[in-house]
């Protein structure tokens, strides 16, 4: 699942046996060949697809697309009608399932499908976002902080971005504008959003229709899932008007079809140097996935407890395991000899070209050296950084519902507005299951304790003289933050008073300066040199290669481009598509190989030639989920949910023999809402006969 | 705790912060120079000890050490009374006191302390091992299998050294044989071992004096943990008469004593060539960190939901997580740049020392290229090896079971007097906890699943159409191996019998003949080529340095020597010595942090200024755990249980400055059997006043 990763530290695997080894080589550093990248709109390589594909794509063609485009939490979507009716993933509105969900009303299981547009429901947080407008600002965002150092340097940039920010887009509501950073600073510009901010749930299949195969055939392919779900945008109560949408195209395309995939990709490291990527893989990486696997048997055993545990840990558990699978995959990238090989290949050239200019070295000086350096200071601040910053509280909601009411109080230029504002937001009902609450937090603390010891500062002072299961016990069975009354009061509340209503506020209060502190040396010493020293790496590769590449993915939007197509490894050939017909053929009857319930009714009606989902060689990474598939018209024909295995090295390279995106076709959805989850109402919408 | 892992696939991390980057580098192609090396008592450097110690150790000290060192299963031991009293560690018989403890007795948490011999408990299945010949063979080794490959070279070596052994030992019930493998098969010596099968638990203190600070303070110092144990060995149901024993030294050494230990290191790969580490640090040992993770959290989980729950996985638990950290610490060595660059400029320098011996190159060939081509194979076929053969079952004990059962009924040479020992030994009492069966099992057959993909055959055929949670129910609650009388039963059975009787053994003997044939290509393409190349490797090492080398460690006797000293790093000074008072301080009260009831309950009788537990310069390693330490005059000064984090990469190399033994001091223990366990009878017998 193309998710991109929201969770605390966490972010799938139907072979790992194939993963490894299996990488092809191709770099970023150098203008890209094949299918490769994920481009900007307003620097998409026209005439070299047009060129390759026989297509006629134009500037007012890739406007049309971006207008339709929306990106929503996490996940990329686009409108399908001109009343707001938006296409995205089932499993990118999973967690507003759940959250509409109790015991009596399982969405999540049983899906959701109300017959009239009335009974479409809200969900919690989601908004939806139309890029508008693109402005660079690169000159005003390298002149701020130039000269500057660490926090000076931080500050500099995020007034001069912030700055840009209001100017871009002032107290509107409806416009989001933000500043994002492309080509690792080679470049910034302004991204102006139309944003929604009620979006309601219109369709979601059952869990077993849309996750078929579950965990295990996750990034795998062939695959029989419907991973697709209705939102629409409203406007002041009623559904938005949105005459900007894709063609609903109700067929399948042919092996060959150009396809183009409109997203946001959530992150790329392609453009990471060598000391950056060593630094992921000796550290980072592998402790990621130790601390996720542990908490992954934490969570499937509790699972296992009762109907209710299931219920509850069932977007969490999938959640984890899908990053841990991205991640699983993408270590094997990084501990690939012939992908690092390249990888360092790449390096030396770039650096021999910039060592044989200098004007250049006289510019940029050896940044990556600076590198080099910056990453033995993030080596040594990592754990603390993970443990008592990033991860603090193991994914725990009270948690960071707390851990946020803290901070608010401790920042003295808060506004009353933005106080009144998380008010509300806290003040919202949100589903909370102690039990698991408390697992995540006994787990954190353990790992604390385990990976900082027993004799840390920190780590005494969290536990104290209590167990890791004690406090967690303690703070989560003792605290009023369950209750959506009392922390939209204690959004008004003093950092003494926080303290003294409730123990997991007064914990969090009492060892906030160190967490505080590491974050701020983080930022410092860490992030700000790097971005000091990735900037004239970007500047070194426009220097030498020109401006014909495309950046790292930033979860902005982006266009790739291929066409249908399955693969050939080993001598064997997984060709592009399934029908539905496979999915009865595949299913065992046991989870999570079983044929979901409507499914199995609508067996004898449904259509078994319909595409179900096909591959193609765009290049794309998490954050893609929901992305609109489009043919050469710009018409939708399918939403992208997924890679194959071989695409999780994506993060670091792209292989055009055998990264594959993985799409629900549009047919299949059309056969779904015609005869397995009749919903006429959707299909007049969407102008299907 | 220096436990010799002999778990399914599991084999320790107070600190694992400080692990990376911490080695320093020493291999062990060249000469040992320092403390260094695990040295086998046929070849030990009497003279660089007796010059650089003052001592005055000589072939009778040697004889009278040997004669009174015991190798138990997966630790060490050695008597320490004419009455076949034996000192271990506590953690060495945990096992044991589980599997006599029941919901009643728990002998784990409560300890054992009998005021009686009479009271004193067999512990199921116990031996132990003293040697007493050792005997060069390695001409005859070396000859067979000469110019054979695969199967027939496995065959070949088996076959002679299986009568290498018969000839050594005949039937003798009451000695054991073994060829053992040196230098990574560089020599080959018969070991010979008289044997004691009736061995008794004497005393065991409670879990939290011995295991005080838990898997939070494993491989960690300062320790204050008393983990010791006695056991006795009986003959014809009287005492054992051991007249070669080490005398008890109550006293605690001094800072740069001399101390020697003695007892049989698990395993060192410090041989291993460079192909042999990558591979290692690639796919095996990431693998089996993330898998055992995992298992630690379904194992942490299972355990809090009952007071049952907890007192059966206690030991499962302690098992895994002390393998994990020691793992863990391996597996920093092997990602260590420094530590792994200067491994490979060994390795260069070897090698290169063989090309220039032309005679050399013609005896030898080039084995480092054939060991990095057994690799290749050795990725391929190391999942389905592992998930197949080696981890089936996830630790199941019933599963273990089970398939030595189906094995036996497809074995046509096993003889009726085996069979009937098999139907003895299954047919004794153990402990099995259902719960735990079915958790192992469901775990074993998710990840298989998920690693070797849900579409490999045999896969297919393990699941057919259940799920993982469902198949490990239906086995587990179905089985009836779970009665001892059914399972003694069961070793006379043929294989259609079995597969009729009971659906566990259905299961195995369906899916078994897939695990052999993986085990049986793992046999003949890994370890057969890996042997000819390894040998040819050692004799370059013997023909460019000589024979002042140290083997590899292979759990059979070594002595290491050092002396009393704590260790600095990052300008902090460990010291080498902890007392009794400083456990009462380093107590929360909280698990793992609570002080033992019964050092409560004697705080105000204990002697505080008692040496509790000291570190040493000794070179040891998994397996070591129960050795004795003893000094220059032969006498036992304290019991080896433990490494400080710095030791874990001690598996790939040794670093003087750093590496640290960790024990418990027979000063502590005599002040425990005076004051916190008063045992007078114990104390008499050795023969403190």
């Amino acid at each position: 699942m193309l998710l991109r990763s929201l969770r605390a530290a966490v972010s799938a695997t139907a072979s790992l046996a194939t993963v490894a080894g299996a990488m092809a080589v191709i770099g970023a550093a150098s203008p890209a060949r094949a299918d490769e990248g994920m481009w900007t709109f307003d620097n998409f390589p026209i005439q070299t697809v047009n060129q390759k594909y026989g297509t006629r794509i134009d500037q007012a063609w890739l406007d049309r697309v971006r207008n339709a485009s929306v990106r929503i939490q996490g996940c990329s979507a686009s409108f399908v009608s001109d009343e707001g009716l938006i296409l995205t993933n089932w499993h990118c509105v999973v967690g507003c399932s759940q959250e509409l969900s109790d015991p009596q009303n399982d969405f999540v299981k049983n899906g959701f499908m109300p017959a009239t547009r009335e009974e479409e429901r809200r969900c919690p947080g989601q908004t939806a976002e139309v890029l508008t407008e693109i402005t660079d600002v690169t000159d005003r965002v390298l002149a701020a902080g130039a000269g500057l150092e660490g926090a000076a340097f931080n500050a500099a940039r995020t007034a001069e971005t912030t700055a840009i920010q209001r100017e871009g887009c002032g107290d509107d509501p409806k416009l989001t504008c933000q500043v994002i950073s492309f080509y690792r600073g080679g470049r910034y510009a302004l991204y102006k959003f139309r944003k929604y901010d009620d979006v309601r749930l219109v369709f979601a299949p059952e869990n077993q229709a849309a996750f078929f195969g579950g965990d295990p055939d996750n990034f795998n392919f062939p695959r029989y899932a419907l991973d697709a779900a209705f939102l629409r945008a409203y406007e002041d109560g009623r559904p938005a008007v949105t005459p900007n949408f894709l063609k609903w195209n109700p067929n399948a395309p042919a092996a060959g079809d150009v396809t183009f995939v409109s997203g946001n990709p959530g992150s790329t490291s392609r453009l990471l140097t060598m000391s950056q990527l060593e630094r992921l893989r000796d550290q980072q990486m592998p402790i990621t996935l130790l601390q996720s696997s542990e908490l992954r048997g934490r969570l499937l055993e509790y699972s296992l407890t009762g109907e209710e545990a299931k219920r509850v840990s069932f977007d969490p558990i999938f959640g984890l395991e899908n990053s841990f699978k991205a991640q699983y995959g993408q270590q094997a990238a990084l501990t690939d000899p012939a992908f690092m090989g390249a990888k360092r290949e790449a390096e030396a050239e770039l650096r021999a070209r910039v060592a044989a200019d200098p004007s250049l070295v006289q510019r940029i000086g050896d940044p990556w050296a600076d590198l080099e350096r910056v990453q033995a200071t993030a080596r040594d601040l990592y754990l603390p950084y993970r443990q008592l910053e990033t991860s603090a509280g193991g994914g725990s909601t009270l948690y960071q519902m707390a851990r946020t009411l803290v901070r608010a109080a401790k920042n003295p230029t808060l506004t009353a507005e933005r106080r009144a504002a998380l008010a509300a937001a806290l003040g919202a009902e949100t589903p909370i299951d102690p039990a698991m609450e408390e697992l995540r937090m006994r787990y954190w603390l353990s790992k604390t304790r385990e990976y900082l010891t027993v004799d840390n500062p920190q780590v005494k002072a969290l536990l104290g003289r209590e167990s890791p299961e004690a406090l967690a016990d303690r703070l989560i069975s003792g605290t009023r933050m369950t209750d959506p009354a009392f922390r939209s009061e204690a959004a008004g509340m003093t950092l003494e008073q926080l303290t003294a209503a409730d123990p997991l506020l007064a914990f969090i209060a009492a060892n906030d300066a160190a967490a505080q502190s590491v974050g701020q040396q983080w930022a410092s010493q860490v992030n700000a040199p790097t971005a000091v020293a990735a900037e004239k790496v970007a500047q070194a590769r426009f220097a030498v290669y020109g401006t014909n590449l495309y950046p790292d993915a930033t979860f902005s939007l982006r266009l790739s481009y291929g066409r249908v197509e399955g693969w050939t490894r080993n001598g064997v050939t997984i060709p592009p598509f399934t029908t539905i017909g496979g999915l009865y053929e595949r299913a065992t009857g046991s989870e999570p190989f079983n044929a979901a319930q409507a499914f199995l009714d609508a067996e004898g009606r449904v259509n078994k030639d319909t595409v179900f989902d096909f591959t193609s060689t765009n290049d794309i990474i998490g954050g893609n989920s929901g992305s609109p598939v489009i043919n050469a018209a710009g018409e939708v024909i399918g939403a992208a949910f997924d890679g194959n295995i071989h695409s999780l090295g994506g993060a670091y390279g792209y292989d055009e023999a055998l990264n594959r995106t993985v799409s629900v076709s549009t047919a299949a959805i059309t056969e779904a809402l015609r005869t397995v989850y009749p919903q006429p109402r959707l299909l007049e919408e969407l102008g299907v006969r």
